[in-house]
């Protein structure tokens, strides 16, 4: 039996990874809204956020954090980044000292441009910290697809243990001290998905594409790296991994809004078709912000945030992007 | 008016660079068969290996060998790596120790497991070389969309004389000294395309699809650096940049093998369907032979070769590519 584990958020990804969960040890799953607590608890279902497709029975679920981390031994953190201090401050009053906080979110604070896991240090310092990313589409894991993944962890022991917590047939989980690399690579590689999934809408083909998911992941690495992680994160499952999946899936979210905005489509229509807000859309003025204080040049992203934000259409961005740069190539 | 070229091999990408090469300066064809040579010259198109396209009408096409590399002040070496000493050595005699050879093959030469620049310093001791390498899909390229790549060579003067030669239009080339990382990293790519294409025949996922892609990069890198490349050079446009067109595109012939073998479709049928075989196939025993010689693993092509010779069945070499590896990520 491995240790009683409480998932706050039932999104598409804290419902996928609390159901791989519930099928080795007691987990509870911490739902925003009442009906889809009541629907996991009762039909094994969460058709709000993954429909289809049935969840392991012995996974409960609760609206009230204070029973979702009863017991708990491990805390995962699975709310998109704006709400994650919010939830993460109502449950540290139930939260002991020694129980491990796992961030799943894949984004940055907006005000305050801090990493999840530094969120964490914030409002619970005394608790050990790690954050888990990778290649993992939800509707591919919940399916039982294999799937890699990496949880980062300063505490070598602690990641061993989170690995152990995590694993779960095919799902496989890798362990890293890099939680900064870890973390750059997940807020930033939304942003390139926007830009990758705008590639497919504008119909640029698919040596563009490749072009820009290529830069992407230099800009992604360059300012990563500025940020303090190490080169060889972005080049692992938490780096390229995940952002080849999202900008290649059709099941990504943030693609989906880059490829509908290149087909001259307004941001307000396509989100408002959405249950669930890519990150990629706040995200990149974040980003910009982040790279202007480190100095780092981030031409993917600035083109992106004057597409968010209705300067230029996505084909002028294009243009700007393949626009000739003579001489050698850089990285 | 730029300087005459002649390209050595009218498959689609030979055709398509020199109808690019032929709207800015005199270039001359060569192709092996009679009639394609008639047609390009009659009709201006290439309807064996590039049906559907028009070429530039001022592209001139010939079978005789000295007749293309007459007066031509740039030869490219446009044919499969296991016929580029053959090609080469017809047309050595004809061409003067000035002017630049330039090898578009990604390939090894089979017997030898030469990168084809040797196979050019043994053939034309005294030619400058070069190699032209990128996400270069001919279909998307001859289309006028928009792409990249790099031209390498160790004198930095031709390398840019080079770069004018080949930049046309939305088609944009960089410069790089690395012909070793350059070579490398297009021959071995094409081996892990055959792997990501089988993830689609398999239908193993997107998330795995991203952790072959993102493992096989660092497969590449590993190998080729081995060999004596750097490794920016395959997170450049000429590595990852190429390994992804070639791994996403339904366009790419490599992907196309992987996709068929992965339905469980025997090879012989695959390629018998296939007017130009796939470089991936044979590269991937000379790649096993490269890792051997340099002590390097390359779990992907042991098990790409596997399923090519019938050994195991993709879906068992998936198996083993995904089983667990407990312990940290490595690259």
């Amino acid at each position: 039996m491995r240790p009683n584990v409480a998932v706050l958020g039932a999104g598409s990804w804290g419902t996928t990874l609390a159901s791989m969960c519930a099928r080795h040890g007691p987990t509870t799953i911490w739902a925003l809204e009442d009906e889809v607590a009541r629907e996991i608890n009762a039909r094994h279902t969460n058709s709000l956020y993954l429909q289809g497709f049935e969840l392991t029975p012995a996974l409960r679920a609760t609206r009230r954090v204070e029973e979702a981390t009863e017991g708990a031994k491990v805390v995962v953190l699975a709310v998109p980044s704006p709400y994650f201090r919010a939830v993460l401050g109502q449950a540290a009053p139930f939260v002991p000292k020694t129980v491990p906080v796992v961030s799943v979110a894949k984004g940055l604070e907006p005000e305050t441009l801090l990493r999840m896991t530094e969120v964490v240090a914030q409002v619970l310092p005394d608790n050990p910290r790690a954050a888990l990313s990778g290649p993992n589409l939800a509707r591919e894991i919940i399916a039982g697809y294999a799937a890699g993944a990496v949880v980062a962890c300063h505490d070598a022991e602690v990641a061993r243990h989170l690995q152990g917590v995590f694993n779960s047939g095919l799902y496989r989980v890798y362990t890293t001290h890099d939680v900064v690399g870890v973390e750059a690579a997940g807020a930033l590689k939304n942003v390139i998905a926007v830009a990758a999934g705008m590639a497919d809408g504008v119909g640029v083909g698919d040596n563009t594409r490749a072009l820009i998911i290529t830069r992407g992941l230099a800009e992604l690495t360059r300012l990563g790296v500025a940020m303090g992680g190490e080169p060889s994160t972005f080049a692992g499952l938490a780096g390229l991994g995940d952002l080849l999946a999202t900008c290649i899936s059709p099941l990504s979210r943030n693609r989906h809004v880059g490829e509908q905005l290149g087909k001259g489509r307004k941001l307000e229509d396509i989100v408002g078709e959405m249950r669930m807000v890519p990150e990629g859309i706040h995200t990149c003025r974040l980003v910009l912000e982040i790279a202007r204080r480190h100095g780092v040049e981030t031409p993917i992203a600035r083109e992106i945030d004057r597409v968010v934000h209705g300067e230029v259409t996505p084909l002028e961005a294009y243009r700007r992007l393949v626009r000739p740069l003579p001489g050698p190539e850089s990285q």
